[in-house]
């Protein structure tokens, strides 16, 4: 548990100058704790922005997971954002708001997990804003680059594969690990709430894939089910979708055959596995299979794009349930 | 009293939808709704950012301020930040969290009042994110651009004059007003409750200063007091201020007189005036006036720079009471 000072004992000067003098100033950024920041941003280089609020007890659970955690993954989901638009991420903004009860030692959590996010990614912290909430709130806004043509949602077309990166569902069956107290009771298990816990997002693969030509790209971060909606309905295409095709993470199966799930539900609506779903022309998939090889990364054909419905198995994807976490109706 | 439906009943898919039809594309912005916006960033513009973000029941009460005029507000207080830089906001990423119960109409009104300010300060939205959360908190991540060298606080030098657009005190008054239930007693409480739920930040005088030459400068967000000493501790000067300069805002003088305050203490500590604070060397007063008066924006001289401690009609500043808000600490 932790002890010690609380937030509201040290107040906003205070906690800010402690965030100021641990975060080392980057490469292109000019100074911290100003007004603004000042960023250069080279101009054969476009500007990706991106933004996502985590809030306790709705993204994020602290019974589960450390104040460390929840600071890496408020990056992570931002920086997988940029990934899969086929850029890198550079600089973010970080709002905090929490409780005047959080402990000092929480505040550092969560400044250490993304400090650690940071050099994981070479992201600098480029400003900030502290305020007091009922809950813990982790707000970052990402700025990221992209040398070639940004990756969007919408450039699917029929007769492309439909492809996804590495494995899908152990985001998900690690969460359920936690909440069925399972923790610690098999490797693979702990695989899966590692994963739920320290997302990796595919800041590597997804300039590549972008560079490769992939027609479009979205990361799964609501669900299989949902993100694959969401890249379908922005194309104006259809698909026809293998469930047996779907990469099942580690850990997926032990974890549904204790909890009563089925794996290939948890890996089609768990979400948060930050894996990116893309679409490419069959000529163009060797070179990056090969490409993704080179860095460690399986990637899976799903189905192929279609002007029809998107389907799943033959059935109606749309009509499917458990496709993801939708925020707000999910309650 | 808001009514109808809630956002829980729509839910995040529909909800965003309703907010993408309502937002214009802007100059420079090639897409929503994707996993990251892609902005053009001229290459002789400096890429200034910052973040703010605001919860309900700290930052605004919505007994006194309606979902319009928070919607405002939340843009408000970043383009301020931007226009203390002397530079012009060009996009803002919102991320807005909210209780189920929420109401449809009220998640519009935040959206309308973003609009209005999107349209008074040229501004765009390029993202956003929407979240479940205990009460309203808005985070805006804002970014700007400056054509000339932005300004900070750290440049003020002895001898400089320490200057202020406006007049202070109004917005701190309007919400004591509020507080003790003054609406609509006269004319002049009024315009100070006005100040309160409409901030108008010095988006057209920040740049100006800026190309003129200022030397330091901040936006008073949390009072002058405090908002003076940050400006002093970062430009590692003193100052000698005049209580009796301090520009005091419409209405002040009526609210302090009908709720027991001092008029200077309420135009010292208030906060949320996002007037400019800053200094500028001697030689070059006579032109900022000029300009500004040419805004309709008048310039108060408080006092000038110093080598040594800060002192306000010869005391020490910094043992006064009730220079302003700290977040987390003032409860």
């Amino acid at each position: 548990m932790p002890s010690g000072r609380t937030v509201a004992e040290l107040g906003e000067s205070a906690l800010l100058e402690m965030l100021i003098e641990r975060i080392p100033l980057s490469a292109g950024q000019e100074l911290l704790g100003d007004d603004a920041a000042i960023l250069a941003w080279p101009s054969d280089e476009k500007l990706l922005v991106s933004t996502d609020m985590l809030v306790q007890g709705i993204d994020f659970d602290l019974g589960f997971s450390s104040c460390r955690d929840v600071g890496w993954k408020a990056l992570a989901v931002n920086v997988s954002d940029i990934a899969a638009m086929g850029g890198r991420p550079k600089a973010a903004l970080v709002s905090l708001g929490m409780p005047g009860s959080t402990f000092v030692s929480e505040f550092e959590g969560l400044l250490e997990g993304m400090i650690e996010g940071c050099s994981a990614w070479e992201l600098s912290l480029a400003g900030g804003d502290l305020s007091e909430a009922s809950e813990i709130v982790v707000n970052v806004a990402i700025l990221g680059s992209a040398t070639t043509a940004p990756v969007v949602r919408s450039g699917a077309e029929i007769g492309d594969a439909l492809c996804v990166t590495g494995e899908l569902g152990g985001s998900g069956a690690g969460l359920l690990a936690l909440q069925h107290g399972l923790e610690g009771t098999s490797a693979e298990i702990d695989a899966a709430i590692a994963r739920h816990r320290r997302p990796q997002p595919r800041s590597s693969e997804g300039p590549i894939l972008g560079r490769l030509g992939v027609t479009a790209m979205i990361d799964v971060s609501d669900g299989l089910g949902i993100d694959l909606l969401r890249l379908l309905d922005a194309s104006q295409t259809g698909c026809e979708l293998r469930s047996s095709a779907i990469p099942i993470g580690r850990g997926v199966s032990d974890v549904a055959a204790e909890t009563g799930k089925d794996p290939v539900a948890v890996a089609l609506g768990g979400g948060e596995d930050h894996e990116l779903l893309f679409t490419a022309r069959g000529d163009s998939i060797a070179a990056l299979e090969e490409a993704m090889v080179g860095l460690g990364c399986d990637v899976s054909i799903l189905g192929r794009i279609t002007a029809g419905e998107p389907l799943i198995d033959g059935e109606p994807l749309r009509e499917q349930e458990g496709l993801g976490w939708e925020h707000l109706k999910n309650r």
